[in-house]
This record gives C-alpha cells, sequence and structure tokens, in this order.
C-alpha cells in the first residue's frame, strides 16, 4: 500500500510476461473460449494476424498495480476508464505504469485520480486509461 | 454477432456463476494471488467479510458479452468506462445485460456506445458502465 497519497506520486509498475500458456489459463479462468485468443492457425486468417491476450488480461494487471497502492479502496468502489489501443500477444513483456493525477475534495469525500498505461518491450501502447479511487469520507 | 446495429438494440445477455474454483483459476490466470480473493478465514476478517471475484473477472464477462456482439470492432480498438459498485462472491449468479444506447458518427468514423450493468441474484448492481466501439470509417 501507499504510504503517502500525494499529487504526482508514481504508482509501482508491473511487469508481466504474456505467454500463449498464459492467454490458454485466462480463457478456462474467465470462460471467454474465442478462437481469436486460443487458436493460432485461425487468428492468422484474421486482419488481427495472430492470437491476442483478452483485453480484460491487460486489465487484470492494471488492477493489480491499484490493488498494491490502494488495497480496499480500490477493490470495493473504484472506477476506471480504458481505451485499447494494440493487442498484447503472445512473446510481450508488458510494463504498467500509474501515477497519482489529483487528489480531489467532492462533498466531504477525498478521492485519488490516477492515469496508466500499459506498454509493450517495444514502447507500444497497449492501453491506456484512468481509475478514481474513494480514498476517505468526512462522514465516516 | 450482431447482424444489425441499430440503437435501443439489446446485446444477448451473458450469465455466469461464480465459485471460490472459479475464483482461484482466476487468480493463477492473472498472477493476481491477493488473499482477499483466495483465503476465506483472511477475508472474514476485513471489512469485505469474506473472499471477493476479481473485479476484473467481472469486466471480462462484459467483454465477452461485447466480443459476441461485436467480434473484432471491440477487440482492436474498444473503450471501456466501468464503476465497481459491490464485490461480486462466491455463490453469486452474475447476469451482464447490455444495449446500445446510440450509434454516431464523428469525422467520417461511426461508433456504438452501449451501456452495460452487471447484477447479482438479488438485482443488486456488482458494477455499471459504458463502451464505445468503432464500427467503421468511410476513409477506410
Amino acid at each position: 500500500m501507499l504510504t503517502e497519497i500525494q499529487e504526482g506520486k508514481a504508482l509501482n509498475p508491473v511487469v508481466k510476461h504474456i505467454t500463449q500458456e498464459k492467454i490458454n489459463l485466462y480463457a478456462e479462468a474467465s470462460g471467454d473460449f474465442n478462437p481469436i485468443h486460443l487458436d493460432e492457425s485461425f487468428a492468422a486468417t484474421t486482419p488481427l494476424g495472430g492470437t491476442i491476450a483478452h483485453g480484460m488480461l491487460n486489465l487484470a494487471y492494471v488492477s493489480e498495480m491499484m490493488t498494491s497502492a490502494f488495497g480496499q479502496s480500490w477493490l470495493s468502489e473504484g472506477k476506471l476508464r480504458a481505451k485499447f489501443k494494440e493487442p498484447a500477444r503472445p512473446g510481450d513483456t508488458l510494463t504498467i505504469n500509474g501515477k497519482i493525477d489529483c487528489v480531489e475534495q467532492k462533498d466531504g469525500v477525498s478521492y485519488a485520480n490516477c492515469n496508466f498505461e500499459c506498454l509493450n518491450q517495444k514502447g507500444e501502447t497497449i492501453v491506456t486509461g484512468e481509475t478514481i479511487i474513494k480514498l476517505s469520507s468526512d462522514k465516516e
């Protein structure tokens, strides 16, 4: 957990290596067996050119970074906005970076606004987005 | 895939039953082994009162609904906004509903705006949100 919530503070990055085995396991866990994730010969014939990781696997890594930083404040009522730019593929190494953009008060409640980005090993942006975390309320 | 993209059209709902086994498998697939998801005796001592599903597992089900409706348009460059309201727990049955809110043209590109909600068997809202899907461009 972060010991200091302050604007500009970087969150601990998360680094993950994507493999076809991880994608297969994610398909089983999520129940999403779309062949674009699993069937290399099918996926090669599509405009995506090969299998891709489930987009929500990338967001799972974002969520892991947020949970490390904010714990239950993130887990119980976070907000997320994400823009998928490029798919992640087997063999990619993803780095998820995040930062506290600002801390705001609204109706006596304090919120942290963070931004994040998920990059692959070539520096290509896979996902970008923002999160909002309720930090504390003076009504509680 | 949807054969007709029109405003007000409901997407095929997705129904999923949450079990501790599925959460354990998701932890393995995502690499997120936070004990709030896995350790029932630890989780019982927290304000959440028991283990909860990873929030991104709920979004995986949303993504499955979106992929069924929009295929690669969703997979390659979708946008998502989500608000986590309540955690999903082992034993819950989740229903994910979605609808095309509006279809918009912007700079010669056509986009579908959808909303979604994920409810449990008691009718409690687990997640709500919106998605945007690029449908076609007259520049391509």
